[in-house]
């Protein structure tokens, strides 16, 4: 056997200029799932997947559209019965490049540079994807394809995925398969080959708050009114108390407490405090008192501001007090907290800290459910085996803060489990400016692509 | 003496629609002092004020550069030494017109209807300034001119007028008057005519918050750091308390209290609690408990936000950690408060006050002194009867919210008083979308101004 995935890889080493010459030309599509003006470049990336798909030699390859947009679907079959079906989840959208005037190189141009890549989507998906392809392209040049493939990329993750779960529930015979993989999960460092094995969920929401019907002159009204952007602070600020403990009513009821054995292991993560001071830079770490950096991360629930604006703040002075404000928030869950819960719980607490003077509205934009997979699965372990060839180490396995939605979508609606790993890194600055991939790691996921489909081969014969 | 004056009003309501279409003209140049990005139109706007001044016959009309926007001077000295010389001041630069998308017509297209003419700069204070323009051009053309006159017409007023200090100081000769008159303060309403006699002071700045070193992704890190919209927002919440009384150290320490005899004043003026709730459209009031609502805007000082921006708030979701956060605010002062003083006591409350875990910086932007005006001065007391004459009832005296900075230049500078008046209403919509003006107003403005020369001229007989 160990002639098969080494020719592979050696192709792959022959040919990798081409491959990220190819990754390069994906970059190239702004397909920004955020922002409705760029509807036709989310239409692109799929068209240009379909082909890539076809290109491979996977012939079923084709787009599927929905109410927003379209969905690859891809087939390879030809292993036989016998041998197992993996679905390769991806997604081909990517995350807004705001604030743009930070990007050092063009957002949507691709630049190499000390063997990093530089793009929006290099590391969150568009090259996590590519890897995949190179490992099959490599191994269909060089023999036979050793397991079926199964192929589904969306346009929406960005976005929380409004479409996909209507169309797994109508598409379940279409995507039978034995188990997902899905490379949007990192890696903790360079050397540290990583499995995902838990995510937080996620409750995303806008809160808006109305003041005055129009803006006023500060001088003219200044002390007479509520001034709405105070409203919202007062509010925002009263969320959390001085040691970072989250203050919407019952908020941690549902809590699963991180257990002894929990704790342990995530002590033994190379993921200190030392480490969250360098990908972050900041001069102390914050948060709930009485939990690790890691543990926060892993295994407790987290509500952040991610976005506020209110009034004028462009260049100088204006001596407005605004109409209105508003805020998007969000909430990383752990088990067994529910988006529906956390919502409920912000409305409880504007009914009882919102100003009366002002009005105020709260709208949900997307959520997902919090998640734990089993670590003894079989194609997991697969996985496990093949990063242990190639980085010459066992991963380790982690709980992740981020939410992957479609983990949950899988398996409850297609019944199947999901292996999730990925190359990227924690300083790879996924939906920040200068967003990048380390070309090296990307190597070492092609080469580690190519030994799972071996592995699973293995395992059936 | 009343032949004269009839005439020029005759002549001004002959040739009225020739003033309102030359005032339309002056508002579809979209001078915003703010955004450098207009720096041109803010020339063109001066260069159309010369124009127009040698058009009406002041032969003397020039513009003087700035290191940043130009300041229009003019003279006419034909009334002779035994009368008085007015010094007209006012300004061509205008407000930003953001929010854009809340006007129902171009801020730089002037449009009439139902008696009104919207614009950005119709009420503060394009139209103000025409309404003199109007006036002087009708008695030009009836009679000989009674008084003699100067103009400047600067070009940053809405930005704090950085360059007019250094100006005054070095043309005191140039500017040598009897007084200056000041149409840029407004009317309480439709059938008040107005004079102010005081004016709250202005000290701005812009409060910048920095915590991760770029924006993290909120899922690996949301519980980690410091989140800076979260600093901010703690930092400007705790500037008031719930009663609305401001927090910073030392921040009354200075304030004049009012007399019971201003209490008296304020409460006689028609601007009690309704007034305010119809201006604003709020549900209720509030402010510093103990002060009407009146008392608050003319006697007590105020502290309000004016912009606040952070992270990503555009279009869905972005589940981002901002790395900066950025608000504008600003204190209305009184006497004696000072902005120097209230700048320190900001930086002390950021010093006890900002998370330990973000770093900060307080930029002061614009300043001016609060004022009070003797209410006795004989140019005052001609306004005075002017409007009588022309509303038929006395004006009221006012202490005005709004801080009009030039008034304390005049005094200190060129040691001359400054009438202050205009025929703007509190619902004119300045700096907000849809700034509009009362044209019948203009119309009482236009023919008060007449009034006002010739009651000059008599008394100089």
């Amino acid at each position: 056997m160990s002639t098969q995935y080494e020719k592979a890889i050696q192709f792959f080493h022959q040919n990798k200029a081409k491959y990220t010459d190819t990754l390069k030309d994906y970059l190239r599509i702004p397909s920004i799932s955020a922002d409705s003006a760029y509807k036709k470049d989310l239409h692109r990336a799929a068209e240009w997947l379909v082909d890539y798909l076809k290109s491979l030699g996977i012939e079923k390859a084709q787009i599927y559209e929905t109410q927003l947009h379209p969905i690859v679907y891809g087939e390879f079959l030809k292993a036989g019965k016998e041998k197992p079906t993996v679905l390769i989840y991806g997604h081909y959208d990517v995350q807004p490049p705001d604030p743009v005037e930070l990007w050092q190189s063009d957002p949507f141009g691709p630049v190499e540079k000390d063997g990093l890549l530089y793009a929006r989507g290099t590391s969150d998906m568009k090259g996590q994807l590519m890897a995949s392809f190179a490992a099959i392209d490599s191994i269909m040049h060089t023999n036979e394809f050793p397991v079926n493939l199964k192929f589904i990329i969306e346009g929406e993750e960005e976005i929380g995925s409004p479409s996909i779960v209507n169309f797994l529930e109508n598409h379940k015979d279409l995507f039978r398969s034995d188990f997902a993989l899905n490379l949007d999960a990192g890696m903790i460092a360079e050397d540290i080959p990583t499995i995902v094995f838990g995510l937080r969920g996620l409750a995303y929401f806008e809160i808006h708050v109305k003041g005055p019907e129009h803006d006023l002159h500060s001088g003219l009204f200044g002390g007479v009114v509520y001034n709405p952007a105070q409203a919202l602070c007062e509010i925002l600020a009263g969320m959390k108390d001085k040691d970072g403990k989250i203050l919407l009513p019952s908020f941690y009821d549902d809590v699963e407490p991180l257990t002894q054995g929990e704790r342990s292991e995530l002590a033994h993560l190379p993921m200190n405090d030392q480490y969250y001071l360098d990908q972050t830079g900041v001069p102390d770490l914050w948060g709930e008192i009485g939990y690790t950096a890691a543990e926060r991360v892993g295994g407790r629930p987290s509500l952040e501001i991610n976005g506020i604006n209110s009034g004028y703040t462009g260049e100088g002075p204006k001596t407005v007090i605004p109409s209105v404000a508003m805020a998007k928030i969000s909430s990383r869950l752990v088990p067994h907290q529910t988006p529906e819960n956390i919502h409920q719980q912000l409305l409880q607490y504007m009914k009882i800290h919102a100003p009366k003077n002002i009005s105020w509205e709260v709208k949900p934009l997307t959520s997902d459910f919090p998640c734990v997979i089993g670590r003894d699965f079989y194609a997991t372990q697969c996985f496990s085996n093949a990063l242990e060839k190639v980085f010459g180490k066992k991963p380790v396995y982690k709980r992740e803060g981020g939410s992957i939605p479609i983990v949950n979508y899988m398996k409850n609606i297609l019944g199947i489990e999901s292996v999730l790993s990925g190359f990227g890194l924690p300083d790879d600055r996924i939906h920040s400016p200068n967003e990048r991939i380390n070309l090296d790691l990307w190597d070492k996921g092609v080469q580690s692509v190519i030994h799972f489909f071996y592995n699973l081969s293995e395992l059936s014969q």
